[in-house]
């Protein structure tokens, strides 16, 4: 049996007719030295915000059904387009739509989960010779015409199908392809030094995802983490090998703090007397995870009076939805008052020895201080630890925080972990 | 029961957020009078000459199968706007792609026929009480995912999609929208004083139709005929009721010339020398058919000492590709010569009349001779007369010829055929 690689290439990797050429040729390349493939890509380059922009022209609340039979096509178009390079190229090729390969979701539109996958059509495929091209980002309800909707995974879709793919089909590599050469311990376009991660556990994969780092959506990496799928991040236009992201031992990683996350689209809201009652929390936050709105932080200052303050943070563009909410809330349950700020940012650091090592978090806090950066929140994981700053501040917190953990040099053997450390 | 219209709306209908509302609008408003729709659509605009240059700009040989699954989206992506457009007027609605909609066509990909029709889905969500819009020109080789290819029905195909549909749900009427208000005597950018006809037979409409009237496909119009579908073309821009294509009694129009039809894009290619033996115009005509060039117009002189001259009209997109061609072929059949003409064009006079009264041939070349205008072939049918002439000289032609069979003036009602005249 041939080694069988699953890839997927993102939007920006097939932005034009050149790109899609260059990688085909990258393809081409894994093929002809005996690998069977199956390739999983995204939309090109803004074809995706193309269409809801369409959408939008026509309506302001698009039905989420034709929504995603609407966006689904941009796959089918890089789908077809890569395929046709690398037959021009000599490769032989077929594209499939995600419900052509066999992807069967739930019924629950833009954010549709995986039920399961039937393999049967993309192996067959293979057993031809063929590359196959996957559409990423979508599926289908059902496996016949009649009764199937089409369905899109949300944001970060086609990661997850190329890490389901892969962990369906047993490969022997997962390989995500994007713009940047691999995870960094910082975003290089804030810290100039940061370097490239060769290797990451999954937890710490998600918590820097989940922080603001945006290379891989923490959807695929629980995938992968669930399915014991390595997943490597690489460039499409370098060789570099990359970070891959695997089960690292917790023991060898001891005592180093990895990455630093930053994400700057956040808001913070503070409810300035709520009655301190059993309770209250959830009658605030129900109503509005029911309406989709997600709370990150949460901070509750001690109360006094019967009453007490309750700070958190939203992604900053649902703001506006949560301030209207809170006021209707807020007749209900007797709040004093809403502030909001909408100027402040998250920074993380992130690393499995965090836990080990309470002194961690003083030195973030005495990194921050020592640039005279107030800190309005805090909240720490196992092997996190986040503060929320105002906006303005967070490049001069982003490198104070990184030279602060000696980010900037290379890890040493003894902090290495390869896949063989396990 | 109520009413069952299938409507169908062109690309240029669709061009634009602002279009799509009016031909939302327009549905609407049927709907609210009660009747059940569905509704076939074409791509927006020049959405597929957007997709074909990619797949240009990628190779010059696309696969076929690869170009159908890509040219099919440009539908998707209009029904799904379609469909948000009549939600937002507070119209129940859904769109279906064409493997959905239950259309099953053979393999044969970019000009694939419509094999049978699945209507239960459609059924299913009119009964529903949603108006069902439908991507056009598309369908699926099998009705499971897991074994479909998806198929184009070619040039014209949501013409025939929509009458296909209307044949296959017992439609009460088929009306296809554009942007011209229905059939005229003669182009009306050329003869400004063109009569709108306000029913025409099949017959008719289909010889319109093959020699250059653009408004509708022969495909489809072959289809309304055989299936007993009357046809309304109108436009999408006005109320007027536009014309009916139906059957209609060939007593009542004898002895008249319904419309002509212009066709600039032809080439005529002579073949000098040819040896005239049994079997000489298959050696010809057979290898050009295989390699899919349509010949139009067939002329033969006779021929002397023992070879002759053979005429015939080509699409002019072909002419390079024909006489390259017939350099192969001439080596082993012995032409002496090719001589082509890529200047060229085709004036016909179409009308079930035309069989009963010879003279119309004779009035038709006597228009031609009166502005001084040469005939180079002649070819006719029983409700037909076509000749070709210079390019430049066809506006001209046109004029004098509506002028000579009086095609500007609105049919009296001895001629005028309705639905109740058959």
């Amino acid at each position: 049996m041939s080694r069988l690689i699953v890839q997927k290439y993102g939007g920006s990797s097939l932005a034009d007719a050149e790109r899609i050429r260059h990688v085909a040729g990258r393809i081409a390349r894994v093929r002809r030295e005996g690998a069977d493939l199956v390739v999983v890509v995204s939309a090109m380059g803004d074809t995706t915000d193309h269409l809801t922009e369409l959408a939008a022209a026509i309506t302001d609340q698009p039905d989420p059904r034709e929504m995603d039979l609407l966006l689904a096509t941009g796959e089918h178009i890089s789908g077809t387009l890569v395929t046709m390079a690398l037959q021009a190229q000599g490769v032989e090729a077929v594209s499939l739509t995600g419900p052509q390969a066999g992807i069967r979701t739930d019924g629950s539109y833009g954010r549709a989960r995986i039920a399961n996958i039937d393999p049967a059509r993309m192996q067959r495929e293979i057993e031809r010779g063929r590359v196959v091209i996957v559409a990423g980002f979508q599926g289908s309800t059902d496996e016949a015409y009649e009764a199937a909707e089409v369905t899109t995974l949300g944001r970060g879709g086609s990661d997850t199908t190329a890490v389901a793919l892969a962990a369906r089909l047993g490969a022997d590599a997962c390989e995500i392809y994007t713009d940047v050469e691999g995870i960094f311990t910082a975003d290089p376009r804030v810290v100039p030094d940061a370097q490239l991660i060769p290797t990451i556990g999954y937890e710490e994969m998600l918590e820097l995802a989940h922080q603001g780092a945006q290379v891989m959506q923490t959807r695929a990496v629980e995938l992968g983490w669930v399915n014991d799928v390595v997943i490597k991040v690489r460039s499409t236009f370098s060789d570099h090998p990359g970070t891959s992201i695997e089960e690292v031992s917790a023991v060898e990683l001891r005592d180093k703090v990895r990455a630093m996350a930053l994400d700057r689209k956040v808001a913070k809201i503070t409810i300035v007397g709520v009655p301190d009652h059993p309770g209250i929390a959830r009658s605030i936050f129900e109503p509005m995870a029911d309406q989709g709105l997600n709370v990150d932080m949460i901070v509750q200052n001690v109360g006094h009076d019967g009453s007490t303050d309750l700070s958190f943070t939203v992604d900053r563009a649902n703001l506006a939805r949560t301030e209207r909410l809170l006021e209707l809330l807020g007749k209900d349950l007797g709040f004093t008052e809403v502030q909001t700020d909408a100027a402040v940012a998250k920074v993380s650091i992130v690393g499995e020895g965090i836990h080990n090592h309470p002194g961690y978090a003083a030195q973030m806090f005495g990194a921050l201080a020592d640039e005279g950066i107030n800190i309005s929140m805090i909240s720490t994981s196992e092997i996190r630890i986040t503060c929320i700053i105002a906006e303005e501040r967070i490049d001069q917190a982003a490198k104070a925080i990184h030279r602060t953990f000696r980010l900037q040099e290379p890890e040493s053997a003894d902090d290495a972990v390869g896949a063989s450390g396990g």
